[in-house]
């Protein structure tokens, strides 16, 4: 299942890079910003991940075409002139789709190195958001796991039970990966598409 | 003396929860943002402690009823009409108590891998200080750490040694603990109830 | 050439616990808040470098000298009454001392471990920006990298790669040292001096 993982976290890697260089555009950075930007928000999290856990060399480290990639994404991104013109909220489905790759696999290295599936779906909630909200903290955001009109890191939790509950469903290794992965993205985005939240108007009851 | 060490742990981990979630409250925050900020208050520190040692598993990824306890009580606190009453210079005892247990408690773990008394005394300061620095800029306030109007980070320090010294001369293993400990939160009490600061009207002179 | 490389880092942590105690007085912060960031900008960027590449034993806690040293420092700083006339513009050389002395060594320490070099040169650009960047934004500063009229990082990423070529070229090992730290510092004392940036008036183009 290797092979399925890496593609993943290429896929999680890419989408979270987009995701903060479209941010540090959007705030005017220079070229140094955006691929520092794009770096944080892509490894934010699997660092942290690997560092908790443990889990040494950390994962760009090992991989060092990870963060290759994303300085070539910077370098394009940076030069485009069109990326310029791109507005915040494009962030939207890049962001969600780093959400569930990483809460997904976040979860299941924990599960790989003998953890709990309780830490475990803590790890994947740490590992899904952690990038993000460096992301928005140095951009001067607030991260959407702080904002009370958003939901998100619950979303990345009850992903996380998704993945674990059809893994010990089905016998299949793919199709638990995928299902858990869908189910974060395709909640986000239904949340926001519908404006969910976990409370409304805090403070009027 | 794991015991002791480890109730302790208990009540620190309860009392810099129950500040981070009492700050997370009155800034009106979901309840993930309240498990959240409670989360990182109380395990912020130790943390911070286990990676700078090196001492893998983690304590909470060790003992998992620890962020079990947190998740329980911010679900407590979210739905507790009574919560939202508090305000926010409540954290004062809490904060005190988790910052007296942890910078004791990360300062003998320092001791027990063969630290020495100085390195030991900045590790205690460390695990004292962090989560609620952590708090505290999450939510928009000023770290302790950095307010000149109040003495902190310094209690700390001189609680590490007034611990260091009950150690040398008594040969008693709880007696230091409980002196060490008791005699950060009173200081701290003390040095808030009496405005005491390290420095008056800087600039002025 | 153990001996070289702990004298530069003596120099390197000299220099950023200057720059950081400067801009601590500036703030006016007390005696504990100038240590703090003194610390914080010495010791965070080799901090950084020693847990991502699970370098154990930290090196202030191997060479607990270090954080004596900073201790020393900070007692000098706070009480030495010139010190608080310093404007914080009067960081810049130091600052730019500590970059050069903490690019060049992370990079070295990465290539000692056996990474490649891509790896290093992005482990000597966070070694050598990760502690200012820490002290700007405690002291509610916009980090240098983040600065858009400023190039800083992008003078570390190059200056580790100078270190890289003249290592190749020449047999000696002290030479390629101070050319690389002598590029970072010359050539960041002159990109301010002479207002150098990577982008001009970014938005009008």
């Amino acid at each position: 299942m290797v092979d399925i993982i890496y593609v993943l976290e290429l896929i999680g890697i890419a989408a979270f890079a987009i995701s903060g260089m479209i941010v540090a555009r959007s705030k005017n950075m220079d070229p140094v910003g955006v691929f520092t930007i794009g770096f944080i928000t892509a490894l934010g999290g699997g660092t942290l991940r690997d560092l908790i856990m443990d889990n040494h060399p950390l994962y760009w480290i090992k991989h060092q075409e990870l963060p290759m990639l994303i300085l070539a994404m910077a370098i394009v991104f940076s030069y485009w002139q069109r990326a310029e013109r791109l507005r915040e909220s494009r962030i939207l489905l890049p962001d969600a789709i780093g959400l569930g790759v990483f809460s997904i696999l976040g979860a299941q290295l924990a599960l790989d190195l003998g953890h709990s599936l309780f830490v475990a779906s803590l790890l994947g909630v740490m590992t899904g958001t952690f990038g993000g909200a460096l992301r928005d903290t140095l951009c001067n955001e607030v991260p959407y796991i702080f904002r009370k009109d958003q939901i998100y890191a619950s979303i990345s939790f009850a992903g996380c039970w998704v993945y674990f509950l059809c893994q010990w469903l089905l016998s299949n290794e793919a199709l638990p990966l995928t299902i858990g992965l869908l189910f974060i993205v395709m909640v986000r985005l239904l949340a926001v598409r519908f404006d969910i939240r976990l409370q409304r108007d805090p403070g009027n009851h």
